[in-house]
């Protein structure tokens, strides 16, 4: 075992995983206060590294899907984690011996915590992205060949659907039709696999990098946004205040667009970020400062806390940064699934570094 | 067995199954064809009264879903029947003894038999509502409880399904969304049942009642309009031509309405009919002359072969016919699932024959 989940690295995991979470991922306070509750109720529970688990044991990655302004007032009404893992065990004749966050942004880092609590299982220091993505292929499980099949996902009224499809784009195509029916937010378990695929399928130890940011953010000294900046060896696109934002809750997704005006040193820039429940792209005159598969936060600029997509609003001071996703995603086949031509932008990814070095 | 399915009793079948699908179920002569191709490729289907079966024999009712317009054009691949039976029988851990139409109308009368037929499988002479309706719930199972739980969708590319819901609505809406998804057409097995819950929960001998309609045409002398009436105990409502069609394919149905012209005896009348797949209302300067659940067929006024909904188009010669629903939707609970006000209209339903009565 790594460590024990206790209240201290919950509380680092929620704000690391909000900045890793690139504005997406769904709200990680209240999630961090159920994690807080399911912990203190039923125990600490248990971080294993993917190494300690038998090779055949087998793994259920789980994620809240559907619109992040959804998910932060559609509460969950706490037995839809046990109805995944029954349903996952009958359809693949297995045990589940622990959980994972299919994306260790925003809330979902903290869900499966949650769930394990009660469940009595640990997690594991794993996650399927090493930040959050909208869609369900977004994940390294099916770069790697891992398929999403089969699939459970189930609301809060108890309703249940299991998933078989021929391919990712399938999975995502009939779980957002579902969530969408739902109501715009749902429970799921998909990916599932064993342990020895996971080793080489998953982003590793992204649940120890996200306490890490936490607890460096509790530590820092003086302003927090530099050392947060040196943290993650990210980059500042930019400090002002939020001058527009236009947000729709759209076919299970928040899409939209945050206009945010320089202050001080960056007077007289605007910066335009564009989001599908994460934040996918940073312009400056058309001109790209960064994009996905990279990441683009948005910072209090006090506090360094990041803020998400769904709570973005006019006249707070943030400051945005953006840094290096996990080099999977920097493979042919990672910007293939989640660069920007994924998302319908019409332009090649470069790296953040290349882009920063030419624009500061 | 009651009978051989053979050629002869399809093509009646057919016909039949046309009158009793009041414009909807499904084009019911490329179902037709392949019945026949399946039957005399694997032999003729036998067809079993429920008294047959063992108490506790499984029966698959089953269906495609959509919009009639869609499943016009949007043939299976072979495999689909196979595909529902294989998960149906997995995830209820039983064998499946026979197949059954969800409803005997239209082409979802004659899947039953094509599929039968490359398993191997007998149907039952019995269906889930005597006629066709538009949505899931709307069937006899679910007036007698039923539930639709565990049913599985599959579409032609090989995507697999299955829901397990609280309630026939939530049924309706999550396979609704899957089947608008899927490109408006599906296929699905739903309310499985046992041989001793069939004999109180399904319309009987339904099968045979829309042969013999289909033989009662085939024999008949003179215009086959007049014979058809008499079969049927049916009211003509309107003879004319069609002279407008409004149909618009959208979430997963056909909706619209026809206006109808009156000719000869009827010259001057105008009679509307409103459509959600299958007719629902019929109006004369906003009067009902017949509603949901009883049944009107729109028939070429030459062969007396039925229109469904999906293929109705202006200057057609049409006898406009309604006639009394099986005894179970005039039941409290069948109106308030299949009766006007289920499907949005202001009025309390009035058997065909008082309105008929009133306006004849």
């Amino acid at each position: 075992m790594k460590r024990l989940l206790d209240p201290d690295s919950l509380r680092a995991l929620s704000r690391g995983s909000a900045v890793l979470g690139a504005g997406g991922g769904g709200d990680a306070y209240v999630t961090l206060l159920q994690a807080l509750q399911a912990t203190e109720d039923f125990g600490a529970v248990s971080l294993l590294d993917l190494d300690e688990l038998p090779d055949d044991a087998l793994i259920m990655p789980v994620a809240g899907v559907g619109a992040t302004t959804v998910i932060l007032e559609k509460f969950e009404n706490g037995d839809e984690g046990v109805r995944l893992r029954e349903q996952l065990e009958f359809v693949t004749g297995r045990e589940v011996a622990a959980l994972m966050a299919i994306e260790i942004g925003g809330g979902n880092a903290l869900l499966p915590i949650t769930w394990a609590a009660r469940m009595g299982l640990p997690v594991v220091d794993a996650d399927g992205i090493g930040r959050a993505f909208p869609e369900i292929p977004q994940v390294a499980m099916h770069l790697a060949g891992v398929p999403a099949s089969p699939a459970v996902m189930t609301d809060e009224r108890g309703n249940l659907v299991v998933f078989r499809t021929i391919s990712g784009d399938w999975m995502e195509r009939l779980q957002r039709a579902a969530v969408v029916e739902f109501g715009g937010a749902a429970s799921s378990a998909l990916f599932s696999l064993t342990a020895a695929k996971a080793r080489a399928a998953t982003v590793r130890n992204s649940v120890s990098k996200a306490i890490g940011i936490g607890e460096a953010l509790a530590v820092a000294t003086g302003s927090p946004v530099p050392a947060l900046i040196k943290e993650m060896g990210a980059f500042e696109l930019v400090t002002g205040k939020v001058l527009d934002v236009e947000r729709h809750t759209t076919s299970g997704f928040v899409r939209g667009s945050v206009v945010i005006e320089g202050l001080g040193d960056d007077a007289g820039r605007l910066i335009r970020i564009e989001l599908q429940n994460e934040n996918l792209v940073a312009l400056e005159r058309g001109r790209v400062l960064a994009s996905v598969p990279d990441l683009i936060t948005v910072l209090d600029a006090e506090t360094a806390d990041a803020i998400s997509t769904e709570v973005l609003r006019y006249g707070q001071r943030v400051t945005v940064i953006a840094f290096a996703c996990n080099a999977v995603w920097r493979t042919e086949r990672g910007i293939a699934v989640a660069g920007p031509r994924a998302f319908g932008y019409d332009f090649d990814y470069l790296p953040v570094e290349e882009l920063a070095g030419a624009t500061t």
